[in-house]
């Protein structure tokens, strides 16, 4: 791996590597793994839809026990909608796994993204599974977020260190996707291996409320994949008195968890299809929070705003059209709406002239927020989302043929 | 108007005609207006945006009479998000309207569609009116069709005639939209003009019911308009016994309106910005109507499902992947979605490469149906879409600026 630097990207008694086993044709890496030295605590979140991917049915269902060693990841293929054949064929390379790492079989978590319909090339696992297996190392994690990837165009990871009643613990985190992102879990994936040692119960709790304030909040296309998992594995190794709900050190490893899962969620929105810019819509003064999530996603999926953003285009028209059928209520009279600091609306009227040109500077900026009050109550949230350029109909006009 | 034929586009005792006001600068119809000899039966159906235009707020009011007997529209300018000043200018013009006709204001209806947030420049309309009023004629009411569109491409007309109890009717229709079109009225205009005699009450609920499985049930990219406007005249020229729910002629006069009105919506979506080919979504086998219908238009709007159609890419895992977001409730292991008769997945499961060739086949056509079935119930309901391509970005990043 020498295009990217996965610095500082260890954590004791976890190791991982990647390579090409053929799934993606030769020059890809499309298989990986990541093992615990022990079993560890895990927990984990999956899609919201209805149309589960054999893998997410399966890590679903082991995860119940809330233990895993291993988990086997592959691109390329997503197992999804492929029936009976789909969910043994999960089973078996999971097997493959368990058996090349001399571990227990329900202690492996699988994951597959990439292509809906077609089910996996088995002959691709069985040949890599033990190759991979033995080049696993504590330095090859980086390997897997560079396998994870299908229309990324950069891995990515971050890291977290922070001392825990005296002992120094490491999260580390690696995720993938780049389409098919809408809140309620993107596709994809995401891993967050620590050795610090965390109650499963308290594990579980932490990173749903940590996925709700980062994966759920973004969105690149308004799609929700078949495949959304996110694990989190935690081994214990680096000492730490076991941290749960009553442990003064839950409040810090929340913040640290919340932290690296908003970082890696922006990340994905960064690297969102076909983006150039990373938006922040915020919605304040709403009737309640759910009304502000509802209004502030449907500013966020609207084709016409992101596309106006895209021509770095200040139409706060389009904005204030996706408001009105969001099927929140509010007074029109009283909306006002700020690119970054610059007010262009207010009393529901436009600013005019006066402010085009300070809004316009605003949109040419990579990074801006979109602030829109309602005027209406306290309700207020934040969806993070991107332009939508060309590029994001090309890819997607050209992905799988 | 040498560009565009438009048939024998006239209606006893209808007048129309359009000028470039210079609204749009100087080389575009953008200005026109629609008048009936005598006051006419009129009914109407607006926007379900919370955020209405004036000319909408001003419509709806002015309709509660049940008369109208003028329509002025201009393009270039949607009058929406502007305030009083807005509301004042729709009088205004309203009034100018009136005053050039010889006709009362309050039967003068208003319409504007174009850019959100500008103030109508009321020289253009002050000039412009006594000049339009001064040409209008029977054989141009196609010019209005013309003066209205914005990002359409062609200017959209329907006739229809028909013998209402032994005398002939016509019905003839013009709409404008392409962009910002989502069911519960796109961001369209449409104006139809019968010489029937029909009572006010039956021709609001039949055109309520006519727009219900026309204009409500397109879209091209999940955007609803602040202006959305659907109006029918009927001035009784033809001189038969006026329809009402009691007389026999009602379905049939329902079913001419169902008609054109589904023409002139399956129009907009022909020409959706950017769009390439129109496609029916059907769902069948849903738990309910409600159900059926949110099914398919969550796939119907789905940019991976639009790209895909345009890639001409069989695609059939992102139809799925929007199902299951969709909300609604199904078992995943019982779907069948089919391109046309192509039956591609059965019990959930694609049926592979064997049909991939005959499917590609279909989605290379410029129509096509995508059939769901979820075989969970009786529930039915069609959208229709168009596909999703570079064009429309280009369109919608450029469009204002």
């Amino acid at each position: 791996m020498t295009e990217y630097s996965f610095g500082n990207f260890t954590v004791q008694g976890f190791r991982g590597g990647a390579i090409k086993s053929g799934i993606r044709g030769k020059d890809r890496l499309d298989l990986a793994l990541i093992v615990s030295d022990k079993p560890a605590v895990a927990a984990g979140v999956f899609t919201t839809s209805q149309v589960k991917a054999a893998p997410v049915v399966l890590g679903y269902e082991r995860l119940k026990k809330g233990k895993a060693q291993a988990i086997l990841v592959n691109s390329g293929i997503a197992n999804a909608c492929t029936g009976e054949e789909g969910m043994r064929n999960a089973k078996l390379t999971a097997a493959m796994a368990a058996d090349a790492l001399g571990i227990a079989e329900e202690l492996v978590q699988v994951s597959s993204t990439g292509v809906i319909g077609m089910q996996l090339e088995v002959e691709c696992f069985r040949f890599g599974i033990p190759k991979l297996a033995g080049r696993l190392s504590p330095d090859a994690l980086g390997e897997v977020a560079l396998a994870m990837m299908t229309t990324d165009t950069v891995p990515k990871t971050a890291v977290r260190e922070f001392i825990v009643a005296g002992r120094p613990v490491k999260l580390v985190g690696m995720a993938k996707g780049a389409g098919m992102i809408m809140p309620n879990m993107a596709t994809m994936l995401c891993y967050l291996l620590t050795d610090a040692a965390v109650e499963q119960e308290t594990l579980q709790a932490m990173l749903r409320q940590s996925v709700a304030q980062s994966f759920n909040i973004i969105t690149v296309d308004g799609d929700t994949s078949t495949n959304d998992t996110v694990l989190i594995l935690a081994n214990g190794k680096a000492g730490n008195a076991m941290i749960d709900t009553a442990s003064p050190e839950c409040a810090l490893f929340q913040q640290q968890l919340d932290e690296i899962c908003r970082e890696l969620a922006l990340k994905i929105v960064r690297d969102g299809e076909g983006a150039t810019k990373l938006v922040t819509v915020r919605v304040n003064g709403a009737p309640s929070k759910a009304a502000a999530e509802q209004a502030a996603r449907t500013i966020a999926n609207s084709n016409l705003v992101k596309t106006a953003f895209f021509g770095e285009d200040a139409n706060w028209g389009r904005i204030i059209a996706a408001l009105g059928r969001s099927g929140v209520i509010f007074d029109a009279e009283k909306v006002s709406i700020a690119f970054d600091a610059v007010v262009m609306v207010e009393n529901g009227i436009g600013r005019g002239r006066e402010v085009e040109a300070a809004a316009t500077k605003v949109l040419k900026q990579k990074d801006f927020t979109v602030t829109v009050d309602l005027h209406g109550g306290d309700g207020w949230a934040e969806i993070f989302t991107c332009d939508f350029s060309l590029e994001y109909v090309t890819i997607n006009a050209d992905y799988r043929t």
